[in-house]
């Protein structure tokens, strides 16, 4: 399945299917005078005898978030100009959001940009991967360092997939989640019934590509996220607090963020979202459900109000929905939050 | 005098005229919630008391040069942070040439861009402030990192020339030259009479007006530097290799690299460009022409080819004039540009 931008200029290719690396690869790579691959020393030490043997002096990174910062950032930098890299090079990025992010943050600052292609080898990728934001994390908080650089094309070959650990699988599963949420009511309910037993990798594909399009959609409409982008946020406010503070992955903070939006949409604008249906699904997965009842909502408040890129004082901006088919991004008071917050912990 | 740049979107102004920082900065500052002040530490130190005593709290960011590094750049970074500077914030950064680069490029990749406002403090700067490029420096070489970045504003305020060491006047008035040269015969002849005895900042006004143009025209026609853009590179083939290995300031190489150019264009498209008359002039005003004397040709060669972004193995393109109106850029074969290097060595 190819699924092509539709940005005013500048487009590019989602190539989304199994075992399509090299050979989609060597499509671009011809074009270049020279190509340097970047590459997650975990996935590099599971595929390199397979299917990443045809790459010939890779640079491996430090894997996953360990790679978002700036000394091994600059590391790389240094050492892609010490091997001449030119203007008309490629980088190739492989790797989950991680090295996605830094590495196409790379990719837009050496010789002022180069092109760079992505190959994210997460379920989270799917999402990383798509809008061109790229970024490492400052002492300060998550992603305030970066730019937005769109790559010349994702080659997303799913069979990477497969050597998940299912930690990971849970983390990406809430970003397809959120999607599908995002979509519509109907999806939405289809991947409740697709998942309903077990999250099935083989069963996931159809999802991934709606995913896919669902966040293209909107970063198309809204690059720089001056409006309906925010709606990706869905369940991030919460969640960056709770990822921060008990250091679980990304992903499955956000499932855990997502019961909080229902939850608080169903008071703000008079809902009855059945929030049960949703928890009870949650915990069946193995969802960390119970941080919720754990955390502690003055600290959850105060990582919320640090968090914030766009300030407005006593206020957090929050998407909920206003009806079971549109979201909105609603101001609320810091002191409304608290309560609905804490009612929230004794109601799970 | 406000001059308005002409791309297809988000345009701004530059302002040149003495004593308006003040008076024009708070137009614009008006509209952020906050503003960060990044000033170069020299320049602070000349103005605290003047024409920079209005400022509050300002980061004073160490000299010229020096800041163009990863690590200052990450300091400063992470003090805005610590800040808590926001998307809708603005950096307003005073400085030089190299404050503006590093300070602009800091500004492109905070929370993934912020706008700024670049205020020039030097004669160079009336190059540097203009065609969003901003840059630090790698152990590799100058500027291989760093972003294609638009400020809001450029407030030139010409009353900060005053306090220049005379050999940043030199040096800022190598692009001057520079740009009167790309500009046309007669201006450049206008420019030469103008500044026959002595190079006196206030008669340079109009040149510093007409070199913000000729250098805008071009920028807006090639902002990311495939074509015409590459004209702007007068003289900076050799310049480069002779400001790294001399360390002297960069427009005073610029100088020299164009009495090569002159030279090369003669000798490459049969032209008669009266060489003794721009050598005369330089060696008057007191630029080291001497240094093409000494200097050996094989090293400068190898510190050219080091140069290059943009590779094509054994020749090395040259920003040169094909006849007394118009410019092109040549490759040149190293050797033969060995041969013509060596016989400039004689000439001069
Ligand atoms: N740019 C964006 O728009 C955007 C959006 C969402 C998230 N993100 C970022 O994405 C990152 C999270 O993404 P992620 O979950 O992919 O993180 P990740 O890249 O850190 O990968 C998670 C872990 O899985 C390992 N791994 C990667 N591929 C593997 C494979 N095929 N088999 C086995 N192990 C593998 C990694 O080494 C790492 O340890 C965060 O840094 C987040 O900020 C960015
Ligand atoms: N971005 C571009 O398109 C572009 C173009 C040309 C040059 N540049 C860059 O510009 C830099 C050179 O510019 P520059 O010559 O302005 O360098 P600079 O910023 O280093 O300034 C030169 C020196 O003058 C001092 N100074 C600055 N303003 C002063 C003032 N008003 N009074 C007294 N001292 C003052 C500085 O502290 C420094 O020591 C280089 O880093 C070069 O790479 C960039």
């Amino acid at each position: 399945m190819d699924i092509s931008t539709a940005y005013k200029d500048n487009n590019y290719k989602i190539h989304v299917a199994e075992n399509i690396l090299k050979s989609q690869l060597s499509e671009y790579t011809a074009q270049y005078d020279n190509v340097y691959y970047l590459i997650d020393e975990h996935v590099y030490g599971i595929y390199k005898n397979s299917k990443l043997s045809f790459i010939e002096a890779p640079l491996v990174v430090t894997g996953g978030e360990s790679f978002k910062y700036a000394s091994p950032l600059m590391h790389t930098m240094e050492e892609l100009l010490a091997f001449g890299i030119k203007r008309n090079d490629l980088i190739v990025v492989i790797g989950g959001g991680a090295t996605g992010d830094a590495g196409g943050f790379i990719a837009s600052t050496i010789l002022r940009g180069v092109d760079y292609i992505h190959v994210p080898t997460t379920l989270l990728a799917h999402d990383s991967a798509i809008g061109g934001k790229t970024a490492i994390n400052s002492k300060h908080g998550k992603n305030l360092i970066g730019a937005f650089y769109r790559p010349k094309a994702v080659i997303y070959d799913l069979d990477f997939l497969k050597s998940l650990p299912s930690s990971e699988v849970l983390s990406g599963f809430g970003e397809v989640f959120k999607h599908a949420m995002i979509h519509s009511p109907e999806l939405t309910e289809d991947l409740f019934q697709a998942t309903k037993e077990t999250i099935d990798l083989k069963t996931l594909t159809p999802f991934i590509i709606k995913g896919i399009e669902t966040k293209m959609t909107i970063v198309i409409e809204d690059e720089h996220e001056k409006g309906s982008r925010k709606f990706l946020n869905l369940g991030h406010t919460l969640a960056h607090a709770i990822e921060y503070k008990y250091k679980i992955p990304h992903g499955q903070a956000v499932m855990l963020g997502i019961i909080a939006s229902l939850y608080i949409s169903n008071q703000v604008y008079q809902l009855e979202i059945a929030l049960d249906y949703y928890v009870d699904y949650m915990k069946h997965h193995g969802y960390p459900v119970g941080l919720i009842t754990d955390m502690d909502v003055d600290e959850m408040l105060e990582l919320i109000k640090k968090d914030k890129k766009n300030h407005k004082s006593d206020y957090i901006s929050y998407v909920l929905f206003k009806d079971e088919n549109t979201l909105t991004v609603t101001d609320i008071k810091v002191s409304d939050l608290k309560m609905m917050l804490t009612k929230l912990k004794e109601r799970i």
